[in-house]
């Protein structure tokens, strides 16, 4: 293993324990030194990678937003029609939902931390209205389709956002309380039903 | 004067106060001493109301849910039909959404911190789940009332309160983002669209 390979692999290490640390015990009670213990670096290391636990949490929520606004819009360019475009999304986010308690962890941290440290909330709000704009987007193309009747783009798109950000907060907080994979998707049926060209069926 | 009123004016005052530190510094960050202090009392006379700060957290916890209750309750009791009874409900929550930033901030602890810490896990999902056979039930009335179509009641309630909970969170992590009172009715009015019994239109 060369250095570089080894740097990306302390990179990696030390990102994959504090997303676990931040998850299980919360931001503010994680130490940069707990994180190095676990990812087994030293804070040398750390600090070489990283000025602070706050750049790692950034870095953390940066990747983890962008990752899911490629899913959304790759799911969005391949999907035949909107409704379908839709369910494939829901299909997408049940792992998520289902089994990935670090991520909602992570979840439940970034929107506890973006209500009161402005940098958190600034790499929040920036892709999390692109998401809106995603969704609206989405609503758009389904009335130009005529998949969709004349619902209003902005009020729906917000309307599926804050279902799933819903669905995310509670499948974290009370993971068995519910199928939240069947939730998810039996909503956005129900949702498509509402907002669907009626003069089609 | 006399000591019951003194003694609940402290009580009142520190919970005040912890709301406050709470929503604006987070959990983990808010200290008895603070907390005192900005109330303006005697560790003595914390000490004397409640064990811990931990106490003070599920104190307000357990009735701000209740209260949220007995709201979504008399709502549903009061309205002549489901659907003037979901945007009457919508129209309760308004204010909270639009200008309550504490109790969005409460809130958001409140989530961050069921998701690892045992005793807050119990005092939210039980009344939680209390919540979900309200708009269940609500959603049972409305079918049988025959204002409401043929929909699943727990799911349909699961989406009601997951909107909900998005919409908190959307609303406390970004005051401005959007309108999100006309955002909550809005999105109440699209969902009765899709659910309303059709054959009465």
């Amino acid at each position: 293993m060369n250095n570089t390979q080894r740097s990306t692999q302390t990179r990696t290490a030390i990102l994959d324990e504090a997303t676990r640390c931040f998850a299980s015990e919360g931001y503010d009670a994680t130490g940069v030194a707990e994180i190095c213990e676990k990812a087994g670096v030293s804070k040398g290391a750390f600090y070489y990678h990283f000025d602070s636990k706050e750049t790692v949490f950034l870095e953390l929520i940066d990747s983890w937003l962008k990752n899911l606004e490629v899913t959304l819009q790759s799911v969005v360019s391949q999907s035949e029609t909107v409704p379908t475009g839709l369910l494939d999304m829901a299909g997408r986010l049940q792992p998520v939902i289902e089994h990935n308690q670090e991520i909602l962890g992570l979840f439940l941290e970034l929107w506890s931390h973006a209500s009161r440290n402005e940098k958190v909330r600034s790499a929040t709000i920036a892709p999390y209205r692109r998401y809106q704009e995603i969704f609206a987007g989405l609503v758009r193309r389904g009335i130009a389709e005529g998949t969709l009747g004349e619902v209003d783009p902005i009020i729906t798109g917000q309307l599926l956002l804050s279902l799933s950000s819903g669905l995310f907060l509670q499948a974290s907080m009370d993971p068995t309380g519910a199928d939240w994979g069947k939730v998810l998707h039996n909503s956005i049926d129900l949702i498509l039903k509402g907002i669907e060209r009626k003069d089609e069926k």
